[in-house]
């Protein structure tokens, strides 16, 4: 166990270079060997940019790290210690599609957790189950760090249906931990949130700064909105009186829950505009490409920092050095409830602060969730697993009833419309349905 | 224990000729000596109507009932051996208010199930928790039967926080099992629901007619529509897809949930031509009591059924027939959980079947509820915990949290609005709010 | 679904003339066309005495039931409607070694509870496996009412290993149902016990009269003993303060549990003189065939009595005429917990009140088991799974640990010793653990 | 927050100068500026001579932490930081006596699992009970590291009838590290084991050396009993296959549940010879206090190791380190389980590995404790429970069930004997029963 293999599925994504700087960054710590990028025919030109601009990061920073670009999923796989999953069936076009789809019911586009991500998680849970298929076999003792969305939701199908040791990642909460310092005046470091949800639906319950417990001053300072990364993450569209009843720190996505009327009319309106979200990055992104693409650039690019994802390759290799290292370090990550949150299945994924180890990801217990979060707790994870089955099994009841349970969605007369919009344009992606 | 007193509070309700009715036809079951009607000060001259035809009517029966009227609840409750609650606090035009708020938001007025049911809790359960307090003390052994809506909530606020002997009714189940039974050409009494859920949300799970199993011919008779019964109850707006996917035997509340934006159509149209449901039975009532008035009169007038409330005599008399001969019957009650349901908290109310005997009302235990039941059952459970604690405590917060939760509300800011609506126009009728 | 064909595994016990006078008496609710007695080669004699005697019996009474005995289980099974076990693997022989050796290491040497059951639980999970196999095969609509003991250990077997639709049966709750009426001078159908527990562990945790709660005078009267059969049924070896402290009615086998040290004294004492129970019952058995063989005998004869057993075709016919005609009665049966008791596993065998109907066992909620019964009740169970384990794999480790669970094993030593004497005397009925 | 005043109740204890050497170890990370040793007019002596020993420890260590030695219990109490309990009610006569009653009946007579136990509990909870009302009144903010045991019973105690924030404290599963690590050629430090089960009845379910998972390694140098360590924490008088069998790291106190007839042996020989633990340590107690009250002595005494509770000070300053100083680190303690264990009680202590920082105690989620492990560990948590309510309440029926409910007690009557003895041998000191 000298040096490590990664294997990055979906390593032509945009968002590559970071989790090279990452590395690059790392290097004391994590005697990383290989990085094998894995990508698609359709996202060969990408993936070959990524490659050259890895190579030059590599080499710049006068690192012995082997960087390879492939087709060749299984060759990737082999071996690997760790298969870094960032993916996207269909690319941004059905991302696109996720987003309009709903609009046209008066329904939030949401790529992650309204219909959108149900799309998205029909498109996704066939291709992880075949990479998992693939490590089982060729990397047995492989960690699956998975980024791709909905991560709660892929997750979930991982756990469920196969033996791969995995843990799902999302930069939800280091994002609320660096806005939640910021406005404390405290640094991200000394600050610790106990977080417990679920994936874009976890809650910050109580923040400390060095132990001491600061929740309601971070509460207060979320009312003010005088923190201006505060507000950039959760905005102050929520009202005052509607925080201090919470009495918790909402995530951003929980916008899309509790403020549906308001982010649906935003929603429709940039739509009209600027474009759905899907639309404006792929501009984005397509410039990323050309400034990745220039020889002369050996570096991760400023620009990047726009497309989002902040983080991301901190929250990833965090992790992977936690494991690597056997660091007991606490995370907040995707895995198996197991009876940590005690009023939640324990056969189900929870997002939830675990003990980092060799061994794997162990939640700390939260114990049950206060009724005033439990109702909404349950009725999402009820629609995740629904959309695992419906995915897994191709079922169209299972998916009605999947997108029924969601409460972007408001009857089951519009989940239907919506049902055969998605099968329809999603056709050649979802091959179990057919 | 050779005969019973009655006492029913809210006794000027023009259901009660239906309970007498019911009452006389049980003459050989039950030995009632006393029928103690009560009311409010407000209630007072239709309470007095309702006291005339109910002698008239138990001495045409030539039975031997003492009838009394009196606004003095604690002379009624005193001794009682059953104590039916069917009041309504603020009366119709209370729950005019009710049903008219929420679609200022573009939200259902429901009296029952959504803010409009939220209002009626709040102002019901101060009231119903002193009436468990003269139980308490001056008929301690008492049993106490629930219909005053929301029966749920109500009878949760009883069960946590009195000692009273208690179980919550609600005609509904009944009127599935009738619609099902003719919807399958078998008798009522031998058509057995296998119901299990929450008041006005309860889904019959599976059908017996005579022990064979018929819940697929039922489900496809709901599809089909054939029967006028099932219609009425359970109209056929749901789609053929929606109730193969389904599965159970959804109730006629359960469109409201399902088929929001329908509901929410029809109910802005109605509420512009006809009225309100609540202004529609005001002119009902005052008919009915007009009819009820006179001299005349002395049996349960035809124009009653036009009022609704189907069953309800029947539901409530059986029960007080199973409790007092101990006849370990099965009905369909809300009452304590207590892992019934085993997913659901163990301390919460449930609409349950369960066998009724002297010692009460033991549920059924139904196991885990499925799935694709449980996201929404779990999400209206925490609303209905939620609204138990705000109206015990009058905390602004918790309403606020309790609105947010409720299904039919889209909205923390919608919720925040209609509050303010809520306690303002009923802010005679919630002390504990000022 | 005109008439009824019953197979009896197990047709050659002594007991089945109870068994066909209980279908005689019950004609007019229980149509039988047909009693199937099946056993095995070595009971082929005993099978064809109960078989003349059976036949005489239905000839008596007029009536025109085929009686056929046989030793081709297949034939038996294929198409009943109920099957009946109350085989008794390796015979009366096998149940003396069952008994005798846990006496050589000062272990309560009894044939259900200690680790003379878990022997017996060995010997008998494998055969009521493979009846399941051919009752799945060649009648699978049909109720398999198991007698055979341990019987919640065998229940639990067919219900987590088989399909078939099952109920695990004793007489022991009637018996405390008839003792207890005794006791306080009232009908056995009058009074109502609510249990609660594990097979040959239960508990009357409340007793009513007609409705009327009398717990406490049944409690007092089995502190006097003043009732004889309360006495035979559970003896006053328990002192006052004890069962005061319980204030339950425990049932006769928690003399084993509770008073191990006297009934190990005693049984160490009667093993000495009139020998253990089975070879008692060897002697007893003898007399009774011989009496049964005679052809002038066509009557349950009186000295069945003496075998113990009572009330053992009441309780199964009872069961079968419940499911039959759809009866919703409530008896006392071995099930799957399904939460009925919330703090014991859902998935696990309990005997606990039900509702029986054509749809089978329903269990009345429980709720949680008191603490001060929890700790027995899961040392007991837990003893129980792991012995449907050992059973099921032949797994000498998990044997180990079963027999090291049971609460009548003092040591993991003396367990080790126990389960190589009784693998080496059981070795030809065992092939799971060769 | 700049420095800590420590109250140690019980300060008059041999252990005592173990605490003050950890204190003085710590100075960098624990700014300790105060020590009061408080103890009872009965330790007035013996306080004395730890006082002296103790402050000139601290002044040959040149620190300037103040020692002072107290009967006012309050007076240390108030504005403590940290308040540690390692008293013994009634002092080693009465541990004699809990270890001299059950052998008059065939029973262990262990001071802290078994009848013994139960005696010491009996007589400390009321003691802490009153510590805790002091805590909430005069340093509310204090943290109670207890130590007093039974520790598992006593920690129950607080959690269930105080505010106080507290942790349960053992030197059981340090000690099994140790060993353990040991056994595996590697350091305590790199040795990690993963304990959950309760207090003095813990499991060790997976060991991990830097990571690597060695539990087999550890399992199979158990059986071989090649070490010396763990020869002598974990007695090899477990024989291979049952350790095999049960495939987890038992802790050394469950010789007497797993091997109780041996254990029995051993201290019924022993008890006629050397005499019961207590009456072998009051001699080195005596030995102790002469060598500590020399004026020469300034430092821990050699012959304290002798008196056992190795890494006594360890455990317990490393936890008060890990909360003062925020560290996050894994300590296994005694705490509510709150689900962290999912198919125990909530409700109860356990013993478990939690993370530990300035918030407290937070358990890492188990998950559901195996059959083969779960049945012993229901049943003594049950005895626990029980133990709780009848030391509150002394309640005699309580006690009796109590104690009928402990794995070491065979039998209701010898139950009922014991309770009689160990009420009469404590009456001035067990005046809840008086």
């Amino acid at each position: 166990m000298s040096s490590i293999k990664l294997a990055v599925i979906g390593g032509g994504s945009s968002y590559t270079p970071e989790l090279i700087e990452g590395v690059i960054q790392r290097v004391e710590a994590l005697p990383v060997s290989e990085i094998c990028l894995v990508d698609v025919e359709d996202g060969k030109e990408k993936l070959s940019i990524i490659e050259g601009l890895s190579r030059r990061m590599v080499e710049k920073a006068g690192l012995n790290i082997r960087v390879r670009a492939t087709l060749d999923r299984r060759e990737a796989i082999r071996d690997a210690h760790f298969v870094m999953t960032q993916f996207r069936v269909g690319g941004l076009k059905a991302r696109a599609r996720d987003e309009r789809i709903p609009l046209k019911y008066n329904v939030i586009g949401q790529e992650t957790t309204g219909p959108g991500g149900f799309a998205k998680a029909l498109r996704t849970i066939p291709v992880i189950l075949d990479i998992c298929k693939d490590i089982e076999e060729l990397a047995p003792d492989a960690w699956l760090i998975n980024f791709t969305n909905p991560a709660g939701i892929v997750t979930e199908a991982v756990l469920k249906h196969t033996k791969v040791k995995s843990i799902g990642l999302c930069n939800v909460p280091i994002g609320m931990q660096y806005a939640v310092a910021e406005s404390l005046n405290a640094k991200p470091e000394e600050t610790y949130i106990e977080f417990a949800g679920l994936n874009h639906m976890v809650w910050g319950h109580r923040v400390y700064v060095n132990g001491e417990d600061r929740t309601q001053e971070a509460i207060a300072a979320l009312i003010e909105g005088g923190s201006a990364t505060m507000k950039n993450i959760i905005d102050t569209q929520f009202s005052s009186e509607f925080i201090q009843a919470l009495n918790v720190i909402p995530c951003p996505y929980h916008r899309y829950f509790y403020l549906k009327n308001t982010m649906l009319e935003e929603e429709m309106k940039s739509s009209k505009t600027e474009g759905t979200r899907a639309e404006q990055v792929m501009k984005t992104e397509e410039e990323l490409f050309e400034i990745y693409a220039s020889p002369e650039m050996d570096k991760k690019p400023e620009q990047l920092e726009k497309r989002g994802g902040a983080h991301y390759s901190k929250v990833s290799l965090n992790l992977v050095d936690a494991i690597w290292n056997n660091r007991k370090d606490i995370h907040t990550v995707n895995i198996l409830n197991n009876g940590a949150i005690s009023n939640c299945a324990p056969d189900v994924s929870v997002e939830i602060n675990a003990v980092i180890d060799s061994a794997g990801a162990h939640p700390i217990t939260f114990g049950a969730m206060p009724v005033e979060l439990n109702g909404l707790m349950q009725q999402v994870k009820s629609y995740e697993s629904l959309a695992v089955e419906a995915a897994i099994t191709g079922d169209r009841h299972k998916a009605l009833l999947a997108l029924t349970a969601n409460p972007f969605v408001p009857d089951a007369n519009v989940a239907e419309q919506m049902l055969n919009d998605i099968l329809e344009q999603n056709k050649s992606l979802l091959p179990q349905f057919s």
